[in-house]
């Protein structure tokens, strides 16, 4: 285990390293990356699609789709008339920020205003990889119990946003949002949470101006340090 | 991205060694070990808790639970009067067998004819560690899309039964039971899948048949080879 820790390190450095040239090359464009980070199956692509349709038209966005083996995923957004590029870890349980460096380079015809990464369905390591993204956005469906903010507490600690996705199946379920939001505030006390629904479209809204918020932020921002 | 590959090479034959160790400590003491394995949220300790209230009274019965921080399924356990060792992976996404070689010290009073080890919830990394476990068996909430035997195929290839739980909220939900077992069958032709529900009790009975089986058969090999 002593090896691995140190490896380990080694490995986080050299990431924070590619990480930063991704975020030096997003600043440069006035490009603003989102990185979606979950369990598996807590609805990624779903509300991936839903956020496509409605802002496909006043923004450019590309997305980056991570995925152990299959281009399921890349499919649904290609479908759609996105821009994707699909990374295969090959067994590798996260996106590190070489593999979106690299897909940066493929994602073709820019400029983007909005980029989204949809890291490997995994709550423990993609949230130790900076990716060079502007935001980390937390997932978690209410059909995973109540417990996993306490868990799973790193990428919870790291969100800039926590979606709790599957709120049209709350009525079948025991779950305590009160106590999924008072375990998520003790590691992060600011972040802001909305429960979602692609099936009813509760919570779209406020997700959608959380986005606006931030692309108008981020065009703000690299107007001035450019 | 290949000097990780190789490193993990390495682990994952350091690994190995252990696994052979653990593999015939059980065999001595013909004590059958089933590795759990899922997404996290997909009922293992749930299932769990319900299976030891079934067997606790017919076999001797521990359980290691893996976890990244807290120690709240081994509590959950340890409620039930079952012996239980918590370990905590600090970060690690996965159980490996020198974790699973200390916690079978530390389990104390045996010798036991079942120990169940609860992995760290995650679809990935598990699969690939050999804990010297007689079987693996992958879980699958319904609520999680039935994209996932596709996405994540090692952990179904290697497992020796597939429990599809959540049963319950099927009739809530998109779910094709048929495509995700043409999925599953086609890394893993042979498996047995039963689907399950922790609430209706649906598909308990199938999975104690398979676990009295796998004990029986553990018992009566373990009788010709030590």
């Amino acid at each position: 285990m002593e090896i691995k820790v140190v490896m380990g390190q080694r490995l986080l450095r050299a990431n924070e390293e590619v990480a930063h040239r991704v975020r030096e090359h997003l600043a440069r464009n006035s490009c603003l990356m989102v990185n979606l980070i979950s369990s598996p199956g807590a609805g990624k692509t779903t509300l991936l699609e839903a956020t496509l349709g409605r802002l496909r038209e006043r923004w450019r966005i590309g997305v980056i789709e991570g995925d152990v083996y299959t281009v399921r995923d890349a499919a649904r957004i290609a479908h759609l008339g996105i821009p994707v590029v699909q990374i295969n870890t090959a067994g590798v349980c996260h996106l590190n920020a070489s593999m979106v460096e690299r897909a940066l380079g493929e994602l073709g015809e820019g400029p983007f205003d909005l980029i989204f990464v949809e890291n490997v369905g995994n709550l423990v390591c993609p949230a130790e990889f900076d990716l060079g993204e502007d935001a980390k956005v937390a997932l978690l469906s209410v059909t995973e119990g109540i417990d996993k903010p306490a868990k799973y507490p790193l990428v919870f600690e790291r969100a800039c946003l926590v979606l709790v996705t599957k709120g049209d199946l709350i009525p079948y379920l025991d779950f305590d949002l009160a106590e999924v939001e008072r375990d998520v505030r003790q590691v992060n006390p600011e972040v802001p949470l909305i429960v979602t629904s692609a099936k009813t479209g509760e919570g779209m809204e406020a997700w959608l101006q959380w986005l606006e918020e931030q692309l108008r932020r981020k065009k703000k921002v690299s107007s001035v340090t450019v």
